[in-house]
C-alpha cells in the first residue's frame, strides 16, 4: 500500500515542480521563468500554506491560456532613483515579477542603503513570505505588500466589496535555522474556512464574515454571499486599506473599483501592484550583535510560561519551517480534488503527474 | 453656566499647552523642547486619542523628576549612511526624540531616496500617527513603529507577558484636507476599556483578554490580572512581535524581558526603541497623479453601499481629523479625574490650569 492511499495524494517536491514547469511550457512560459515561478508556488505547499500553492496553478494556467496574463513579459524599470524604483511587470505572473523586483531592491541596498521597489502590471504573486525571506539571505530585513486578486472586504460599515484581503510579509534574518516571518492577510479567517463550514453545514464565529447586507452572520452560506471581516474590526479595515495603498499608489496599479476578479474574468489584465522593501542590518547594527539579540528575543518568547493545554510556543514562521522539513522528506499532501484537477489539466497538454 | 460644568472639564488648546510647557520647565525641560513635546501630546487629545494625550502627562513628569527620563538629552546619530541612521535619544522624552528622528528621515529623503532612521534610548512617544503625518507634509508616505512602554501581551499560547502592545502608524499624503492614517496597536481592545468594564462590573467579550493562566476570560477583573489578546489571534501575535523587532533590533533598544514597566519603575531608563521611515511619492509617481488617484480611492471607499444602521463610511484618520476641528473650537474635554490630577500636579510647581 502506498503512502498516497486515502484522502490525500502525496506528491514529491521534484515531481510537482517538473509537472508545473512542463505545463507552463505549453502555455508559452520559458523554462527558466517557469522554474522561478514554480519554486515560489511549491514552497508555499512545502510550508503548509496550501492556499497559495499549486491549488492556484490551474487558474494561473487558465489566465495565461486566455490572454489575461503574459507568458513572455518584458519586465522593466519605468522610473528609478538609486534607492527606489518602479517596475512594470508587463502582465507577467506575479511570482516572476515579484522575484525580479525583490532582487532589484536587494541589489540597490548592497552598499548599505534602504531600498524600495514598487510594481505595476503584475498578477497574483502567491505567498508573500517568499519575497520577504529572499532579503534575509543577504542579512536584510525584507518587507512586501500586495493587492489581493479579488475584492472580498468592505470598508468598515460598508456592504459592498471594495478592498482586497491584502496580504503583507516582513522577514527578519536570524543566526538560527530559519528567519522570523510575519505573513498575514487582513481577514480574521480565510474564505476557504467559510467554504468548508458551508459544506459541513456548521455555523461560523460571528467575527468571520458579514452577509450581503454587511451585517455580521454566523451562517456560512450567507457569509459566502457576503464579505470576510477584518482582524480587529476597524483596525483591520485600516490595515488592509494601508496595504492596498502601499501596493498600488506608488506604481499606478489598480485599487478599489478598478480591481477585477481573478477567477471570474480570465481575459482582462489585472494590473496587480506590489511593494518590496529592504533594510540592510549592517547599516543599523553590527550583524553579529543583531543575531545574538534575535536569538535572545527568541529564547524570551519561546521560554514563557504556557497557557493550559499548550505544549510549545512557536516563533512567527517556525511552524511553516518545520512543515517544510517534513514535506521535503515525505512529500506534499494534496487533496484528491486538487490532485484530480492537476492531472486533468496536465492531460490537456500531455503532462503526467505521479503520486509518490 | 460654563460649558465645563458637569462630568468633564473643558480646557482650551492654548491653555493646556501653556500649562504643560510650564510644568515641564519646572522639571528641567527647555521651553523649545517642551513646545515640541506638548504639540504632540495635545494633538492626541485634539484628535480624540485621549489615551495618548495629557492623561500621560503626569507619568512623564514623574519619570523626569525621578531621573527615569532625561530633561536635557543630547540626541545624536551614532551610525549613519546617506539613507539610514541610528539615533541615540539619550533618554529624552519620546516625543522629542521621535520628532528629531522623523525630521532626519525626511531630510535624508529630500533628493528622492527612501530613508529609515532607527532610535534607541528613547521613551514612550505617544501617538504614532503624529510622526507618520509629519512626512505627509513633504509629499512622502510616513511609517513609524515603536515598542510599547509595558509588556501586556503573551506570545500566542503563552501565560506570561513578554510583548508590548506595540503600535505603528502609516500615513499617506492626499490632495484633500487630511492625510489617510493608520495608527493601531495590536490588541483587540485597549486595556483602558477593560478597566472601565471592571469598574462597571460588566463582562468583556471573549477575545479581549486572557486571565493570568493565559486562558481567555470574560471576567474583567481576571483580565486585568492577565493579558490583552492580539487582533486575529496568532496573526496579531506575529504582528506585535514584528513591530517590536523593527523598533528594537535595528538600534539596540530593549525587547522582551529587557523591557521595564513605565509606571512601576520610575527610575530606570526604559531604552525604548522606534523606527521611522519615509517614501517620497515623487520617486515613484507623479505627485499630481498620485493625489488624483488617492482622491478616487477615497471616493470608492466612502461611496460603498452601507450596512444597516451605518450613516457614513470614514477613511482611516478621518474621524480623528473631524474631532480635531471640533476640539480646536470647543476645547478639549478632560474627565474630572484627569483634570484634578493635572491641577494637583501643577500646584506642586505653582502652575495653574484654567477651565475654558
Amino acid at each position: 500500500m502506498s503512502k498516497s492511499d486515502g484522502s490525500v495524494a502525496r506528491v514529491g517536491e521534484a515531481e510537482l515542480k517538473r509537472y508545473c514547469v512542463d505545463v507552463l511550457g505549453h502555455v508559452g512560459v520559458s523554462q527558466a521563468d517557469a522554474a522561478v515561478i514554480i519554486d515560489n508556488l511549491v514552497e508555499a505547499d512545502l510550508r503548509g500554506v496550501d492556499s497559495h500553492g499549486v491549488v492556484r496553478f490551474p487558474i494561473y494556467v487558465e489566465r495565461l491560456a486566455a490572454g489575461g496574463s503574459n507568458p513572455r513579459p518584458n519586465i522593466r524599470f519605468v522610473r528609478e532613483t538609486r534607492t527606489t524604483g518602479v517596475l512594470d511587470g508587463d502582465n507577467g505572473l506575479g511570482q516572476l515579477v515579484g522575484v525580479r523586483a525583490m532582487e532589484a531592491a536587494i541589489e540597490k541596498a548592497r552598499d548599505g542603503d534602504c531600498a524600495f521597489v514598487s510594481v505595476r502590471n503584475s498578477n497574483h504573486y502567491g505567498a508573500a513570505a517568499y519575497y520577504a525571506e529572499m532579503a534575509t539571505r543577504h542579512d536584510m530585513i525584507g518587507l512586501t505588500f500586495t493587492i489581493g486578486g479579488i475584492n472580498h472586504m468592505t470598508p468598515w460599515g460598508g456592504a459592498e466589496a471594495m478592498l482586497g484581503n491584502n496580504p503583507f510579509a516582513v522577514a527578519f534574518p536570524t543566526g538560527g535555522d530559519f528567519p522570523v516571518v510575519l505573513d498575514m492577510a487582513c481577514s480574521v479567517a480565510a474564505r476557504g474556512k467559510i467554504i468548508v463550514a458551508a459544506k459541513d453545514g456548521t455555523p461560523i464565529p460571528a467575527d468571520w464574515a458579514s452577509g450581503p447586507d454587511g451585517a455580521p452572520t454566523t451562517d456560512p452560506v450567507e457569509a459566502l454571499k457576503g464579505f470576510v471581516l477584518p482582524v480587529g474590526g476597524p483596525k483591520g479595515y485600516a490595515l488592509t486599506m494601508t496595504v492596498g495603498l502601499l501596493s498600488s499608489m506608488l506604481s499606478g496599479a489598480y485599487f478599489g473599483s478598478e480591481v477585477t476578479h481573478m477567477y471570474d474574468d480570465l481575459e482582462t489584465p489585472q494590473n496587480i501592484g506590489h511593494l518590496f522593501g529592504v533594510l540592510p542590518i549592517a547599516s543599523f547594527e553590527d550583524v553579529g550583535r543583531y543575531k545574538e539579540r534575535m536569538a535572545k528575543a527568541a529564547r524570551d518568547i519561546c521560554g514563557v510560561k504556557k497557557a493550559p493545554g499548550v505544549e510549545r510556543i512557536y516563533l512567527p514562521g517556525e511552524r511553516e519551517y518545520l512543515k517544510m522539513q517534513d514535506r521535503r522528506k515525505s512529500g506534499i499532501p494534496l487533496s484528491r480534488a486538487v490532485f484530480a484537477e492537476l492531472r486533468e489539466l496536465g492531460q490537456r497538454y500531455g503532462v503526467a503527474l505521479a503520486e509518490a
